[in-house]
């Protein structure tokens, strides 16, 4: 299939096509766009999706099967086209192979050297150099993305709001390396950093150091969740989300709150998620990001 | 006591003084100096030394007991103490009654709201304060310090140069915040930036990565930990070490070898963890860091 004819056929008129990985985003952007009447196809990687986006599924198909993917597009002639949810990064050579198939050996070797973000954008720029717009999932339903009014019944301490500068500071400076969408801070104190493993796992982590000290857990032990996007970040991919599992497990690991950044962090189910913090005891705030263009998410 | 009391009594006489942590470092401490014909005392942390080092120990405490340590140091009179192994940091309140009982409630906070380090040159100061001399590991026993020279069988490929490169570019960049002493890297790709919860468990923490994502432990996938003193480390507390069981563990993860600061990290039975490393095809080479004084651990 060549560009020309991509783009030749109707694509105003096409449905959203999502790309759909795992997490509860997926389910929730489809079911936002049904609300909204906006006609969507759900191409879901398997072993990724959730038990309920797979029954929804369109089509099902290998993370790496690029052809089978462009093939689904192909078919589908979407207006746009979303990659939502995560997807654990495969293996170097693995990426190498699919990539491949459609570049120059070479010049994928240069990218997907790089971290997940720089893959993700490698995905991107197929997808675009076939004609295909790609969106955001904050472009699809700006509902969920966080504003900066957002808060919880509870406050920040002044050694929370110490943390969450900490922490801040420390993520604007890790932006160059494609890792660190979030840390864990208790006052000036860095707990963790997140890398590949997510912040599901970051937050399982110092439950454990904390743990692992006092044999038992003391319900808030303090340290605060920051989470955010980095410096140039592509919102498109890997956007940071955080949702009723969040506030749950940070609450597990004894955090007294969590603190996203404004305009560029997605918030699931935000009535649950704030109903949630408020009734654990967490604060659940937004902070502006002084990296990001103000007007950026709004 | 007072200060001068402590000062008055033969201090060039008297033993070294061990305040003994986890790990291997304090046994192997304690062997040179024996075999070097230097009088020791060991006072070991409960909880954290091991058994060896718990059946050598000349007295046992609480990490937090601040008094015991002070009396014993009092009755051995050293000439120097050296803080060596590792211990978990405390929670926040434990730490506070802990020095509070020696210092200003609002000193202490301050202090302890901050880094590991800073609350490890927080008991530097008060042992300082109080006429010790306190030493590093690497000052007793120079032998157990990297050399720039050090290197095994196996030589680090390109990729593995880059990473070494990328790894250092963010141990730098983290130095302002007391925290990464070590990373992991493919290439570009940054796979875990070590916390407060060790090398060891950041090790098993990309492993884990690994295996849930192929099911099963292909022998090399790649990638290098990298592991060094910050920039502005006092290297009489926390100074970076590896051993026999790092290398087995970076085995284990997969990686593909390990790069060390030179001068300013230890190596335990730099014999054994060569060989071991040597026979599990993993390179391990010494770098010298652009933070550090070349000299400084000449």
């Amino acid at each position: 299939m060549s560009p020309d004819s991509a783009q030749g056929r109707g694509r105003n008129a096409g449905p959203v096509a999502i790309l759909a990985g795992s997490g509860q985003l997926p389910i929730q952007l489809v079911h936002h766009l049904e609300r909204t009447g906006q006609d969507c196809r759900v191409l879901a990687f398997r072993g990724f999706v959730s038990a309920e986006l797979r029954r929804r599924a369109d089509a099902k198909v290998d993370l790496l099967d690029l052809k089978s993917i462009m093939q689904r597009l192909e078919e589908w002639q979407p207006r746009a086209v979303a990659l939502v949810g995560a997807v654990r990064r495969p293996g170097f050579s693995a990426l190498l192979g699919a990539y491949s198939l459609l570049r120059n050996r070479q010049e994928v070797r240069d990218v997907i050297a790089r971290g997940d973000d720089q893959v993700l954008r490698g995905a991107v720029m197929l997808l675009e150099e076939r004609g295909y717009k790609v969106v955001g999932a904050h472009e699809l339903a700006p509902g969920l993305v966080v504003p900066v009014s957002m808060t919880g019944a509870h406050a920040p301490s002044p050694e929370d709001q110490q943390a969450v500068a900490v922490g801040l500071d420390l993520l604007g400076s890790l932006s160059a390396f494609d890792i660190g969408q979030a840390a864990i801070v208790a006052r000036e104190h860095v707990l963790a950093v997140e890398g590949p493993e997510g912040t599901d796992r970051m937050l399982g982590r110092v439950s454990a150091m904390r743990q692992s000290l006092f044999g038992f857990r003391k319900h808030k032990e303090g340290g605060v969740l920051i989470k955010a996007a980095k410096r140039g970040q592509d919102l498109r991919v890997d956007m940071p989300a955080i949702g009723p599992r969040t506030v749950r497990e940070a609450a597990r690991a004894g955090l007294s709150g969590i603190a996203v950044g404004a305009g560029s962090t997605l918030v699931l189910d935000q009535d649950k998620t704030l109903a949630l913090a408020d009734r654990l005891g967490l604060f659940l705030i937004a902070v502006e990001l002084p990296w990001m263009d103000r007007t950026d998410g709004e």
